[in-house]
């Protein structure tokens, strides 16, 4: 059998390019090529290794090499020694099962339409990537040494402070670093503030008849009843208010139909949560986007001790930047610490301390400016095409944000997204933003939601001619 | 009346420095003044604006100005226009509460003890900014647009074929990029796999009777049961699991008793899994720290579809980067994304294309060796000073982590630690480790976690004399 051993361990050492003159490294490699033997299933489970002696003598190593390897070999597991039985392959290496059942991953969008309409996501091809990386260097190059320890669950106090003065002068908000908490974006924020058994709030929560269903599921999952409020042309009707003590609103562009909140029914709703100490949850997902005039300013600023506002860098930056911020009233700053933990758990350090930079820097004003520009162009593009090719097709809604809802003809909603799935045009009808346990309301109605940020600027005229194509007829 | 108006529009004017020159600004300046002017309490709520034609007068703009200004102002709800009343100051405009009860937060860290001896972190000296930095500008400059739309929850490809390459080749992991799910860190980890109603794991779960606090309970909050396996010197004594479907494991290094699990019960583990199709969850926290030989692999490799591999940045790089890794069997893999949800939620992408770029690059080979000598350094001269000054005290476990147990005398841990504070040293007795429901068992001592990573270098000699001055002296 002494034959044998020598010729396994030569093939061994062919096989696997075996470099045993590598400087310091002849047990390693050793190591490594049994592993791989073992792994790559040439020893089979039970297989008696040549003893110490003789491999050694074949590879021209020390004994104390070959006995080194087979030691951690055993006690990795891969090899099992028993008094008189010698050294074998264990019997449990199994190999790797071959993947059959799991698909490829590729990125949702990479895999996508061809003309991508869904509303939620900014125009990727335009991050900012040299001046983020500015941002980055030097936030990287300044940040002192405890930033790369262990972080404080409020977040970077750079990112705070420069959000504080951001937010004032852009959204009128009126906040302090001490009451800002650093999340991940939205859902993080919603997940904090309602966390089963812990949670800041509780439900009943009452939210618009419209919203986004991942927005719903995601309560739902956390215990949480939502209660629809009727929508007409001026906004949520939060006289309707009742029990609840909390409402999620989204003020500055009610999302997905479109208009902005009144101004009284903004007044009304900060006197009810003064009134009855409840909470405005403030959903400021896009209101630095408005077209026809300045932004219209946070609810926040009217009742700083009433709001809880979130915003998030998802719509204004990238959704591959994990970060939002939260505006809390002075009483649920240690609730929402609490629940984030002892240390930072989610937000990464590195990129908050460039988002600060970013911010303070003006970076975020420029590129903010910049894509108003853009958007605002796209949907005066979006609305020219309408009236020139499916001019019976309204845009409803105010001119801001990333999406427009255009209002079709009762019945052809369904057959309209289809249309469009057909011409390679994906996007969303209205119906699937609706609460499912509201009642009839002002607004109800046939509805396309566009999102017209998505496509990089070259590839949105293609889309719009996609889009037009697949629209109801105008009734005869 | 209208002499007050004069006086009061040229007060705003100057104390605000009312820049109405500065170009296509006077409408925003005019907006921002009176807002300012409300909010600081300049302006009463209650009171009424001057007629438009007025304040157009006193500061020579444009009548339509005003208007446009007074119109935005209502929109955001600080004024309020009535139908013969004219424009006032809105009621509900509350001027922001000082800050009374939140403290001025400081990262733990900074505002920390002077000889921060507590396990978990590394160095954060020792953060590899520059190749850190390097990698983040070539994952910025090579990245494809889509990185920037909205994520893939598995995580970026380029980091997941990174890590499968890494980890086989210094952890012996078995695994393909279509089985690694990307994460925020251990808890993460955690929290997808036992979410409550929906998780990919249920409880009960054995653990090993020493362990994270933290850990046990994020996954009491998870409802998840836990139950204490006995401990000794092979590690957890995995002969003792009875009805469990999962156990959590440090095979590499216990946590934090120091002792790797002993190949017999490494090869049983995955034995008992495979008889009850149980999975075993192994916690690779430190991994790639052991100073006295080569990393004994993990687990995963011997049984890759029994084992779920978990790893993170958290030790080997910093805390501040949020990534991790789940290495997961086949029949895990869509469960736990669709935990994830629809889109990355959490890791940021430029980071994990920073993380893919350094992994591949060999930067985190470099880093991690640089800190294997640093760490190995530490522990040797904490071995030594020990040796010197406190003869009777022991070192137990390997030599490996960031990370060692003091072995104490009977009945000295909690004025060890206390004496400890007193001079300025934080550390943790072993007794908050232990599993509230652990038997006796035979490494049930008292004992110090000393650990000695997280002080720079220049820090690391006098955080060890002051942890000398404060053992317990030896029975006379």
């Amino acid at each position: 059998m002494g034959e044998s051993w020598v010729n396994s361990a030569e093939r061994i050492g062919s096989d696997l390019h075996l470099e045993l003159t590598a400087p310091g490294g002849r047990r390693a490699a050793l190591t490594d090529a049994l592993r791989e033997a073992v792994r790559g299933g040439r020893l089979a489970p039970g297989t008696r290794l040549p003893p110490y002696r003789s491999l050694a003598a074949d590879l021209g190593v020390a004994r104390n090499t070959v006995a080194d390897a087979y030691a951690e070999l055993v006690a990795e597991g891969w090899l099992t020694a028993r008094q008189g039985s010698g050294t074998r392959v264990a019997e449990r290496s199994e190999p790797l099962r071959p993947r059959t059942r799991v698909p490829k991953r590729t990125p949702p969008r990479a895999r996508g339409p061809l003309h991508d309409l869904r509303q939620g996501a900014p125009d990727a091809s335009a991050f900012p990537r040299t001046a983020w990386l500015a941002s980055y260097r030097r936030a990287l190059q300044q940040a002192p040494t405890e930033a790369f320890g262990p972080g404080d669950p409020a977040g970077r106090i750079e990112l705070r402070e420069a959000l504080t003065e951001y937010l004032a002068r852009a959204r009128g908000v009126r906040t302090a670093p001490g009451r800002i908490v650093v999340c991940s974006g939205f859902a993080h924020a919603l997940r904090l503030l309602f966390r089963p058994g812990a949670g800041v709030l509780r439900g009943p929560l009452a939210v618009e008849s419209y919203g986004l269903p991942f927005h719903r599921g995601l309560l739902a999952e956390a215990g949480v009843r939502t209660v629809p409020l009727p929508l007409d042309e001026d906004g949520a009707d939060v006289g309707r208010l009742g029990r609840e003590r909390a409402v999620l609103l989204t003020p500055a562009h009610q999302f997905p139909t479109g208009g902005p909140l009144h101004p009284a029914r903004r007044a009304a709703v900060a006197d009810w949560a003064r009134a009855r100490d409840a909470v405005v949850l403030e959903d400021d997902y896009d209101g630095e986007f408005r077209y026809d005039r300045r932004p219209v300013g946070a609810v926040q600023g009217l009742a700083p001790e009433q709001v809880i506002l979130v915003g998030s860098v998802s719509k204004s930056l990238s959704p591959a930047v994990r970060l939002g911020w939260m505006v809390l009233p002075e009483r649920y700053v240690e609730g929402v610490l609490a629940a984030k933990g002892e240390r930072e758990a989610w937000a990464s350090v590195p990129d908050q301390l460039c988002l600060a930079d970013f911010v303070a820097s003006g970076s975020y004003d420029r590129h903010v400016r910049r894509m108003r520009q853009r958007y605002r162009g796209r949907r005066n593009r979006l609305v020219a095409a309408l009236a020139e090719r499916a001019p019976h097709i309204g845009v409803t809604g105010v001119a801001a944000g990333l999406h427009a809802v255009l209002r079709l003809p009762s019945g052809t909603e369904r057959s309209a997204v289809e249309a469009a799935r057909w011409r390679g045009v994906a996007l969303d009808g209205l119906a699937g933003f609706r609460h499912p346990e509201a009642g009839p309301d002002a607004i109800g109605h046939d509805g396309l939601v566009v999102g017209y940020a998505s496509p990089s600027e070259h590839a949105f005229g293609a889309a719009l001619d996609a889009l037009c194509e697949a629209l109801p007829p105008a009734p005869s």
